[in-house]
């Protein structure tokens, strides 16, 4: 469980929510979403992230079991990148709460103005 | 929208999705979902998490419009803190992924050993 003890917020589950909510990897898990990607083709679909930051992103998510990486020993060599079953599923979990997150920022941002205000009438 | 950009990963959205997500935030919105809870029931539902931390972590999540603060001007002095409308919306999406991911913890830790072996064995 994930509450309810000390241990709680250091529990193995922590470390993979981390993964699949984290900046890039949140990002990832949507490009994957929809399909099959080199590496310069995800790199590309996300924007600002660099090389190393990417690699080390693909790089955990695979060893979770939520990406596949598929080399082509062809001319030039190629890397495929895809959503497991799993991370399909995780995906579309974390998406979900990414998108619901996106369209609830007006409110978001309503409730900040109201609260710096009250406590600016505080000050 | 979240992805396609060079700012995608900048987006107010990413803040938001954070705070909820965030190591505490998880926890704090977890214990909320059962009820109204004064801030020391809520240090003890949790378990690790120094007051500094869960004063911070109450306070971004009250700016955000996720919780409610309410001070009791009684002797002695209490402050109640539940969820919002908006906080139990997310409340309930965040702990979904929290316990999809706690239920997936034997599947991804099956993925690590397979990773981890087969990376030894390349080396």
């Amino acid at each position: 469980m994930l509450t309810g003890g000390p241990d709680a917020a250091m529990c193995p589950a922590r470390g993979v929510l981390e993964h699949v909510t984290s900046r890039w990897g949140v990002l990832v898990l949507g490009v994957l979403l929809r399909g099959t990607h080199r590496f310069s083709e995800v790199r590309r679909a996300i924007g600002g992230v660099s090389e190393k930051m990417l690699a080390q992103t693909l790089q955990t998510l695979e060893r979770d079991g939520f990406v596949r990486r598929e080399a082509h020993p062809v001319i030039p060599p190629h890397v495929d990148y895809s959503l497991t079953g799993l991370g399909e599923e995780a995906a579309r979990r974390v998406w979900a709460l990414a998108q619901w997150t996106d369209e609830k920022i007006p409110e978001v941002m309503a409730a900040r103005e109201a609260y710096d205000a009250a406590k600016s009438a505080r000050a």
